[in-house]
């Protein structure tokens, strides 16, 4: 007995042993095949720098949904279609902020109104500068020091998170809420410093909401240095503002999310990979999330150039309308339930093209140590933590549903320097970084289509 | 006993995880210290812009001896010299590359002469070019059909590898021998395709050498897509390739490595931190290696700032002449054993400015599992494997004595991109990635000097 034990546990670590002989094999087959042959970086280039920034509703926009399906088609999927998506419209238009001090003439400042926003209908809108650096100072202020006045949010990026996106997440309440607060006070409109781990003065974008019945008034953003010129200025004397800006909501439009997929040969249950095809109305969306789309379609092409047979079927979805709404997420995890489609998997790859250095799970535990389980196959690849985190914006309705989620965690110093500004261009991207979000995204769905 | 025993292992572990609890906070302090404070990046500015490149012997070489010596001073340290080294004089002079096909014109090709190689003696030198794609493929070439042919080593730099230091290894060989192995079958002189990650035009420069007694021929690198456009002419017809270059060797010169130091409070055992001066004679040497050198001047101005004890000396090393000699490090080893001084540790940053990934370490077992032990610390700051692997080149002198090193070991993808080229500016650095190599040194060095 005992020996037949030892040679069933024998072949049993004989049997594990192969195995994971054979996923190393095709680890390394998917790097090499996308490392050396892969399109993601050469069409990325087309995408950012034939088509452009691509906010929902817009022209660019139009265009990248044909560009996409174009490109899912020729990586060899089985399938293509469009799924109908209703997104709120919102257009920038012409807009300026001056400042000056008493007695001073009008200086221009560079700056971008954040996303959603309203603008000043074309007119000059203008008041005195009241700086504070944090929310608990403007909680101080009494509403008679607010009044008419425009407010002007000061609270820095924390340059101490080794992780950015512990700083972005940190700063990111006062481009949402610097608006409908300054507004409860009666003031005119709002200037928020940006989101920016750069030292520079590039103004960043980015949504921001207005609470339910309170007035609509303006917010704009402005880069770091002109931020800390401006607090100078405040030092010593007033500074009046002046804002003239055209943007706005201008209803809803019909839109689509671009879906391709190769058919599983075992059964119907989906992986979904994706990211998202909107950007913001500035700079190319490269990184954000460019980088993310044709990740995604090279995660199908290298299925259908190796050959790796797919138990499951693999969907690329490239979704409308993260940037202002998510209305392609919601839309898709809608379909979803009332098609009754079974979804095993679903990651995105949100976070900018830069080298891969983890995955992050929403799953429950034995999933997630289920794949935690293979990270010996991973540290090859330069992927090295698993961690319990947020997946990715257009995957939280699937989420919601009891789909495990991830989200692939790229090296993240870069990323907030660029992230909603004119910088976000083809020319931040490195080919190899980009091309291994690919390949790990690629082994991880090999892993989860062979073993769930 | 058994009470008594139970309660000293509780102390004990009480007494490790206080320990571990400190460590970990001085870690944080260190982090958040240089990730806010650090001045690395703006002294980078300052070396690349106001003084750029620096070969050996070269006028700007000898200014940013000073420049060194000054910022030791003014990061805190207790003592600053300069140790003479004798060091090779490489110049460049006026270059040119050229090609015709039988009855076309000559066009100019963008070329670097390799680092260290004879030129023509501003005197044409033309033959026809014949294309080998390997060693192998040479070693096949009888004598007589190599005879005053140019010979064009078209061996590609591997895209396969994850890391690119290995593709760079793997490719190196051709920078080192093409001239001599062209010269025994006499050929006039030979071109290399660039030692490059990057599917650009950029010439790569950096070291060749010569075997003894063998004629000392020009050796060139063209770039990748230089490269593939020549091999596409020389599939259908014959080409003919003209250099004229003043580059050699024009003997040797007294400069130095500056070294700063802050002495140990329990003794003047060693620890080093360096990296090399010196840079190639285009391009800035922002990542190679100005990089090393502010992140190391870093480590000592925040053992400063923070008042962290040392309880032995810590040392700063701007090495010199690391790139066509290596006699900087040779020297220091040298004053090290002519003086007695007991080193403990040393450690290189020489892989670029980008953000940190591991510690490569030389040294024996022992050394080393301390070195891994640390590895929980080490995780929150993107550091996360401790593989004995190659410290760095100045140091070898030091591994030789028996002194363990290490190296800084960033993320890989960009490094050769730029490497050698006009390319390597100080644009290419981000500060945040530059700052944690500084952090995650100065970590390092803390562990070692309070456990050793």
């Amino acid at each position: 007995m005992k020996k037949i034990l030892g040679t069933s546990l024998l072949l049993l670590s004989i049997a594990a042993f192969s195995q994971s002989k054979e996923d190393s094999i095709q680890f390394s087959n998917i790097s090499t095949e996308i490392l050396n042959n892969g399109k993601a970086y050469t069409e990325l280039k087309d995408l950012t720098k034939n088509i452009g920034h691509r906010l929902s509703g817009s022209q660019g926009y139009e265009k990248s949904v044909q560009w996409s399906a174009q490109k899912l088609r020729e990586a060899g999927a089985d399938k293509v279609w469009l799924q109908e998506v209703i997104v709120p419209l919102w257009e920038r238009g012409k807009e300026s902020l001056h400042i000056r001090t008493s007695g001073g003439s009008w200086k221009s400042l560079k700056m971008l109104s954040l996303g959603n926003s309203e603008g000043t209908g074309g007119k000059d809108v203008s008041g005195e500068i009241i700086m504070v650096r944090s929310l608990e100072e403007y909680e101080k202020l009494h509403a008679e020091n607010v009044k008419d006045k425009i407010i002007f949010f000061n609270y820095p990026f924390s340059q101490s998170y080794v992780e950015t996106f512990r700083g972005y997440g940190d700063a990111a309440i006062y481009r949402a809420t610097a608006a409908s607060l300054t507004a409860k006070k009666g003031g005119k409109f709002a200037i928020i410093r940006s989101l920016s781990s750069a030292f520079d003065d590039v103004p960043h974008t980015g949504s921001m909401r207005y609470e339910e019945s309170i007035t609509k008034i303006p917010a704009v953003a402005i880069g770091n240095t002109t931020a800390d010129e401006l607090e100078k200025l405040l030092r010593s004397q007033k500074v009046t503002a002046k804002l003239n800006s055209n943007c706005g909501m201008k209803g809803e439009k019909p839109t689509h999310s671009v879906i391709g997929e190769i058919a599983g040969k075992k059964d119907r249950n989906v992986i979904v990979v994706g990211g998202h095809l909107d950007s913001w109305d500035v700079g190319e969306g490269a990184h954000d999330d460019g980088a993310g789309i044709v990740q995604s379609i090279e995660v199908l092409r290298t299925f259908k150039k190796l050959g790796i047979p797919n138990n499951h079927t693999i969907r690329v979805v490239c979704f409308a309308n993260e940037e202002n709404g998510v209305k392609g997420g919601i839309q898709y995890g809608k379909t979803v339930k009332e098609n009754g489609e079974k979804h095993l998997f679903a990651i995105e790859s949100d976070a900018g093209g830069f080298t891969p250095r983890g995955i992050s799970l929403e799953m429950d535990d034995n999933k997630r140590n289920q794949i935690k389980s293979w990270a010996g196959l991973f540290f090859p690849y330069g992927v090295y933590h698993f961690e319990r985190r947020h997946s990715g914006t257009d995957l939280y309705p699937l989420h919601d549903m009891g789909v495990p989620a991830a989200g692939l965690v790229p090296d993240s110093q870069r990323y907030f320097d660029i992230h909603h500004t004119e910088e976000d261009t083809f020319e931040k991207v490195n080919r190899r970084e980009l091309l291994l979000g690919a390949v790990v995204m690629t082994q991880l769905i090999y892993m989860i289509d062979k073993n769930w």
